[in-house]
């Protein structure tokens, strides 16, 4: 007899982003690993992004700090678990260095930038823990935030 | 100004258990790695591990079943996080595979396998995402458990 209890499925706890951008991948890559092009498009505007640290190897750690238009800032930390140069990027904040637990794992996040003619088919797939977390990060604007943010990433690698 | 709230260290969160095995690392190593050894010491008696499965390489998977005295299963599920052979494994319960978020992110467990002239310093710490679940492991009996384990494990390489 096996114990195993019925699980949700990844797709329940999922939000997922997709995107053409007009740039070849190389550039996405490039917008979401260096910290000075990343500050330029991460934090939907009039939200900044006034610090960003990026070490980009599995186990790496990342430092992203976000301004609300109060001034006040939100550090977010987190851990890379799989690096593939240009298609493709994981990340988590179960981790706030490899491998020290956070206090509280929200989501894994999953990009990939997929070649298409020269320009990219760009995912970002946010997996929570819990199905009310997903919930909670559609509440909070998943869709309307990363949208806006996958356009500022488009308009700041059209001009790379 | 910045809203980080206080966090709980990650040693108020965290289980060690310590141990000088009398066999060389690579011996230990591959009592951790290998399916047919694993099953040999991993349960505390009278528990046994009828089934292993190892995919060891940062994002490769785990399976492992244990069973009770009554014949009951228990199978845990997990994602290798770091591999340095013969010196240092870490894996997590809080991915089912790379990279599908489980349904209970309980531990991190980081093994440390020391030569010390030609004996093993085997280090297995179990960190976890909140001090409650630190307490329940404690409470389910980490320190003998492990120990047994330790145990066992011990006494099988000493015969490899």
């Amino acid at each position: 007899m096996t114990t195993e209890h019925q699980a949700t499925s990844t797709s329940e706890r999922e939000l997922v982003l997709t995107r053409i951008i007009n740039a070849p991948r190389e550039k996405v890559f490039r917008a979401w690993t260096e910290p000075e092009l990343l500050k330029q498009w991460f934090a939907p505007l009039p939200w900044t992004t006034p610090v960003a640290e990026t070490d980009v190897r599995p186990g790496g750690s990342s430092l992203i700090v976000m301004r609300g238009p109060d001034g006040n800032e939100f550090p977010s930390r987190g851990v890379y678990l799989e690096v593939v140069e240009n298609e493709r990027l994981v990340f988590t904040d179960a981790y706030t260095q490899a491998w020290e637990p956070s206090e509280k794992p929200f989501m894994t996040v999953i990009l990939t930038f997929e070649d298409v003619g020269g320009k990219t088919n760009y995912t970002a797939r946010a997996r929570h823990w819990t199905v009310a977390n997903r919930e909670a990060h559609e509440k909070m604007g998943f869709h309307q935030g990363w949208s806006q943010c996958a356009e500022q990433l488009a308009e700041l690698v059209s001009k790379l």
